[in-house]
């Protein structure tokens, strides 16, 4: 036995013995689930990955995602390994103190993004290398460890789709097949057979690999660095718990510490390690520099004022779509992604005008989101996710994780609503305020006209955590001048009777609503009754000082309308906002409360209750109150 | 040509004709991604299946999944050659007044789920096909009709992995290969060998078969009946736009009706029929009787009280397996369904008593809920769905879609929010109230103790809608007499001084910071302090009448304490009912306001100011204003 291989033996070895004393430190985690990808780890870690150990998120550096997460503390020991970490770190796994968290987060400089909910990794890995290999021109590999209890999810054949068809030949994955899954063996088990034809007929070269041979894998990804044209995934066969004596393949070890089986285990490790000064004997060797950090948040500004004039009439979905192709234009690494609707949420103005930073993902959304959330990684490009909003509930896990991941990938939905009309209820969104305002960290635009759709885009670009922009189908009047200014938490008033008259009834509306309210107020103003419309831009951050303000001047008269379910909408949240200020208020909130159907936009918007009678019908009331 | 496939073929000119005039009436729909499917539609309706066209929800009759819902047209023009509808009904397409919507939903009799959002479909058919084989022990076969576009969702390939697993040979799944996608052509094309090949390393038996000759097709599915222990997937290679000439195989024709074109192609196609009057000329099959109708909702109920004492400690999670258990040895058609998490989730009790009502689906949650949805279908059995509540967001689309569907499958989350404690954000549910509350006709459960626990699951099964039961990792106290009454909407009062003291502060808690809300009550009570604390029972529909009261009574002073999101959990749902009830209050929302970290649970609920400190906090605060 040569000696790299000796050491990668003692380096694999090494590698359990440390997840197990973490884990037994911590009282919980997977070493089970870390022993199976030792030897994998190893020769990853000390001989297949080029990178800085001491700059994990050099440009330049191979890319490492560990897709089944619950292995997080064989990731840590690997950076033992490289230098990163010393081996005392690792006893503080899972303590509140420490960054070495139950499972992979970038609060770790070595960490691109969380993994954890599984079957997301290579997703992630399919973005880093498409933009490694399109975007960046540069030599760095993308290397993707995958459980094969987690290959069941579906997004993992999304992503070996999506990633044949781009031919991402700088990508490996490797399934870690341990045959176990948490409560039962996996559905294959050991069948490597069936998992090569899957993923040869996905489109990838495989090998079937014996995961606890170092020089089997040695060779192995010898041979993936020789496949052009095709991303490679290597099968590998191991075993749960492997050279654990009395542990090793059998159930009922997930996610255990060994506890009082350790001293044993340990032993039988211990005695295995040619020295215990082989540490740091072998070294990761070093990328090469080709690619260069780059600075994109805060930076990525339109050229010039939004192309509209008040009146005009234009679809926001429409002005998103024009808005991402001038930013597109005005910053190469503004990219767009889509899920085959295109010619629907408008992206394909920048898919024709930059089809280079376009990436059209088809009809598979949870891997259309995960690959935007690589390609924003280490700042490579600013992303911008579109597709039916409805449609984003798809990628709901993926966008959460997203969060975690410190992500800075921005979202559009169109097709917000019953206002889309005749196409029925399975493509109206209705959730998706409500699911990206309960995502941490996040920002929701809902831009009521094309001028301040344009400003959300432009403002998202440049802003941390994730951005979701809402748009609508029907074409709208613009109503805001070209030079507006527009800043994420600020409404606008609208509409007000001051200083000449006095305001009765305050209205939060947004997209279509916004001018239902208009019609309203028009007609109410033949009855006196004046109302004071505020269009809130972001519901996520809440303009609470302007709305409080508002319905305390109109005495506690407030109607919120919105295209969208009553819970977790615009509504709920002028009601947190009030309640938390202290303004006593008495609110009638209108939104769609049934599953909707079939219909024109105008006949929809009336029978649901959110168009401008409904809106007339409340005030009366509010007012007669 | 023999007389029956002249017959059929007829049958598939005026499913493109009725396609083409149905579209044109409402001037919107897919008439081109229904023609590729015509022959496909005539075989199976008038040949292929069992079924009585006038009960299309005959318990014994074949069931159909069209899971390209966007091709609604052929399948109501399919239901005129059946015999059900008349040809003048269909040009009532889309309209408001009339059920044949955009996409099938149920409210039409022969619609079992709605389709719309790709890729579900046949994740509802293995649902069905599993129920019929393993629960019916029924002859009904079930079809799927899949289009290629969708075949890039993963959910497709999560349901043809565990439809083989289960080896089930009474499932036909129809791909639809037009080549087409909406904005471009699909990732694969015309690859009928690569479709093949993976659909066969999936384990299916495949045959590819040209879509648009009728004998093929007839053959194709009598090869389909012979098969046993697989499924059988029919590839069928066809064009978008078939036999409309000018049309045919062409890009930009997506979602249009055919307008202007139309006078031309009618011609062509009606000049192709026999006569006219070849319809009704053949009539469907009638199926096997040997499947009874069930009547499951509201006559499935527990034999006896919850089995715990005041004062057990009792985690919800396990309450909820041990309920799920009972009730499904008192009703052989009471169902689990886990995605490898049944030890964690407890529905491994009813797994260990009841195996034949068990479902394991593997980790895959978008086909796990989507199987539920299916074997929910026509009232065979009352399915519940567990896993992590963090990872039903994997399936919000499902979800979503379920809800359109008018099922009635039961969900239960577990492992909510921070108290999980060292497995780190990635396994704590934080946005799961807002999911499910904003799905359209749900009632979501949180059950603080076993007691309740309990009869929240006895009220899921028997309750319409999709109904959500959110449960902990931590063991807490029973706090409710095993004779305690529960009901849907209706808060408990857990605490209060009265009719000795005086209320000063309301605080609404549920799960574990229902726990912490005590603990602070103690604190505070020897400073004078009391707190009035309510237990919601149903987050949705939520005790407002209790909660109103209770505010009005604390003179505006309330605290909502949780550990969840502050958006669109009880925080908002507690200040949407008071700003609606018009109650004048000065609101605390505690609740987790940023991505947490791993450490113990009792550190993270100081962290993250959800513990009785903080309520101490507030509470006084509150009494000082």
């Amino acid at each position: 036995m040569d000696e790299k291989v000796a050491l990668l033996q003692d380096a694999a070895t090494r590698l359990r013995i440390n997840s197990i004393k973490s884990t037994n430190a911590s009282n919980s985690g997977h070493p089970t689930s870390c022993a199976s990808a030792a030897e994998i780890m190893a020769v990853l870690f000390l001989d297949e990955m080029r990178y800085f150990p001491t700059t994990p998120r050099h440009p330049s550096n191979d890319r490492f995602v560990l897709s089944k997460g619950h292995a997080a503390p064989i990731l840590y020991a690997a950076w033992v390994e490289a230098g990163l970490l010393h081996e005392s770190d690792l006893l503080n796994l899972r303590k509140i103190e420490s960054d070495l968290e139950g499972h992979p987060t970038p609060r770790l400089s070595f960490v691109d993004v969380a993994t954890g909910s599984l079957g997301q990794g290579l997703s992630n890995a399919v973005g880093m290398a498409y933009v490694g290999k399109n975007i960046d021109k540069a030599s760095y590999r993308v290397y993707c460890l995958i459980g094969d209890g987690e290959s069941a999810e579906g997004s993992i054949w999304e992503a070996l789709a999506l990633a044949s068809h781009y031919q991402l030949d700088n990508l490996v994955a490797i399934f870690d097949v341990n045959r176990l899954g948490q409560s039962q063996p996996t559905c294959l088990e050991h069948d490597l057979e069936t998992y090569r034809k899957r993923v040869e007929a996905f489109g990838w070269h495989a090998i079937v690999v014996n995961g606890h041979d170092v020089n089997a894998l040695l060779n192995a990804f010898s041979e993936a660095r020789t496949v052009s044209g095709k991303p490679v995934a290597l099968i590998a066969k191991t075993l749960k718990g492997y050279d654990f004596p009395g542990i090793s393949d059998k159930e009922n070890w997930h996610g255990k510490p060994l506890g009082s089986s350790s001293a044993e285990v340990l032993a039988h490790l211990e005695k295995k390690l040619m020295s215990p000064s082989t540490l740091h004997k072998l070294r990761p060797k070093e990328p090469t520099v080709d690619c260069k950090e780059t600075h994109l948040i805060g930076s990525t500004k339109l050229p010039n004022p939004p192309p509209y004039k008040k009146g005009d009439k234009v679809a926001t979905r429409e002005a998103y779509g024009r808005a991402l192709q001038r930013l597109g234009e005005a910053n190469p690494r503004v990219i767009g992604l889509d899920g085959d609707t295109k010619n629907s949420t408008f992206s394909i103005y920048l898919r024709d005008a930059r089809p280079q930073q376009f990436i059209e993902c088809f009809i598979a959304e949870q891997n259309l989101v995960g690959v935007a959330i690589g390609c924003a990684v280490r700042e490579r490009t600013v992303p911008f996710v579109s597709t039916f909003a409805a449609f984003l509930t798809r990628a709901f896990d993926q966008i959460r994780m997203g969060a975690i991941s410190q992500t800075d990938c921005n979202f559009c939905g169109s097709h917000a609503g019953v206002s889309i009309g005749e196409d029925g209820p399975s493509q109206m969104a209705l959730e998706d305020l409500a699911m990206f305002r309960a995502v941490r960290g996040s920002t929701v635009f809902y831009p009521s006209d094309a001028v301040s759709c344009e400003r959300a885009v432009e403002l998202a670009a440049n802003h941390k955590g994730i951005c979701f922009i809402r748009t609508g189908r029907p074409a709208t009047p613009v109503i805001y001048d070209e030079n507006e200014q527009f800043a994420i938490g600020q409404a606008k008033l609208c509409k007000t009777a001051l200083p000449g008259g006095e305001d009765h009834v305050t209205v939060v509306g947004a997209g279509v609503t916004l001018y239902e309210a208009f019609k309203a107020a028009e007609k109410l103003a033949k009855e006196g009754i004046n109302l004071r419309i505020i269009d809130p831009f972001t519901i996520k951050p809440l303009d609470s000082t302007l709305i409080s303000k508002s319905v305390a001047y109109t005495q506690g008269r407030v109607i919120t309308v919105e295209d969208h379910a009553p819970e977790g909408g615009i509504g709920e949240a002028v009601s947190a906002a009030l309640c938390e200020a202290g303004v006593s208020c008495n609110l009638r909130m209108l939104a769609i409360n049934e599953v909707p159907r079939s219909g024109k936009p105008a006949e929809l918007l009336a029978l649901y209750r959110i168009d401008a009678d409904a809106i007339v019908a409340e005030a009366r009331a509010l007012c007669k109150a």
